[in-house]
């Protein structure tokens, strides 16, 4: 309850940065399609226009982390202002998707000149920062089944439609995917959401996954 | 590797938020003491003078995670920039510890008098970003054995300094705070510190740890 107080009073003040950019040409790509890998150098920062985007780290050995999902009017590839030879992640359309992109030097270039999208930009990744420390958090303390939970109802709660019942309603993420997030197998995503679904928590389908995010919310304090 | 060339090469264009920043007066905090805890509304954002600061959240049972230790040049508090009703995380001195601090408000006049600080401070929450996430990619896939060669390299690597045989010596954390990193208690991490001990790559004592880090780099890529 605190966080989404927190963000209900926070929200008057933040800056919004879709008011202070100017447009860029937009780049389509198709569902499934590569926009960076981890070998490119970083040179762009990127805006979801349309669609969605996986933004995700690649071990050696080949397994995914899903860094998290970018929607509409969200920005990612936030390494470029580092100028690095190589980005440390890859991002790939998870829908067709269309975005604007500014080079490392036009971001800079317009932060000079329009310093409330310095603070805009400074205000988003200070939230992701929380986001990632709740993360952390969750990963080191919370057994598979609570992270599911607590990734389920993040999405639900990011990428989600509330309905009438109060119930959330989602794309219809992969078990993989999900699986990506949480730090454990596809197999394991599946018997918890299973699990999850027989106890009445959600319903899933090929069309979208739709989430009691109260009552789960209730099941994880439950269950401490 | 990868990384440290990628450090090397971006450090030339990187701005130097130190040479931007007007001085505040100085706090001065005693060993163990607190500077925030997260009930405390989110207004200051820190630079550490001298000494050392631990940032950690709480789990409801009172459990930590420590999010990371910040030493003389770095920031931290940078939620503050967000203007939440309550920190998610709270800070406490290692040593005795002078921090400078300037309010949010502070930050955002200087920010839109100096757009490099901005910069500045985009580039320091991008690196940290890449951080967190390759801290999630561990917490995700490795085991405690594997996250604890992570963190003791990369405390090394940023806490550290290098020797001439190559070997870098550390202040001696306890193993209760490298648990609250890694994730897992205390008597786990000290077992594997005993074995890392006996296969000689490091050695502790009440004065400090002295580390073989490219010898344990070597173990993580063989045990991968």
């Amino acid at each position: 309850m605190a966080s989404s107080t927190a963000r209900v009073a926070s929200q008057k003040a933040l800056e919004d940065p879709l008011a202070l950019l100017p447009c860029s040409s937009i780049a389509e790509f198709k569902k499934g399609q590569l926009i960076y890998n981890q070998d490119q150098p970083s040179t762009s920062i990127y805006l979801v226009i349309e669609g969605k985007v996986k933004v995700s780290r690649m071990a050696d050995d080949g397994r995914q982390v899903v860094v998290d999902i970018y929607q509409p009017d969200e920005f990612f590839g936030e390494s470029a202002l580092l100028n690095l030879p190589q980005r440390s992640e890859q991002a790939a359309a998870l829908d067709n998707t269309r975005l604007m992109a500014w080079s490392t030097a036009e971001i800079e270039d317009m932060v000079t000149k329009r310093p409330r999208l310095a603070v805009a930009l400074l205000q988003i990744m200070a939230r992701r920062s929380i986001d990632f420390t709740r993360r952390i958090e969750s990963l080191s303390m919370d057994n598979i089944a609570r992270r599911l939970a607590r990734s389920l109802i993040r999405f639900a709660d990011r990428l989600g439609t509330r309905e009438e019942d109060g119930s959330s309603r989602m794309a219809p993420f992969t078990h993989e995917l999900l699986a990506q997030y949480v730090g454990t197998s596809r197999e394991i995503v599946t018997h918890y959401m299973n699990h999850f679904r027989k106890e009445g928590y959600l319903q899933y389908s090929r069309r979208g996954i739709v989430l009691y995010r109260d009552a789960l919310g209730e099941w994880l304090r439950q269950n401490a």
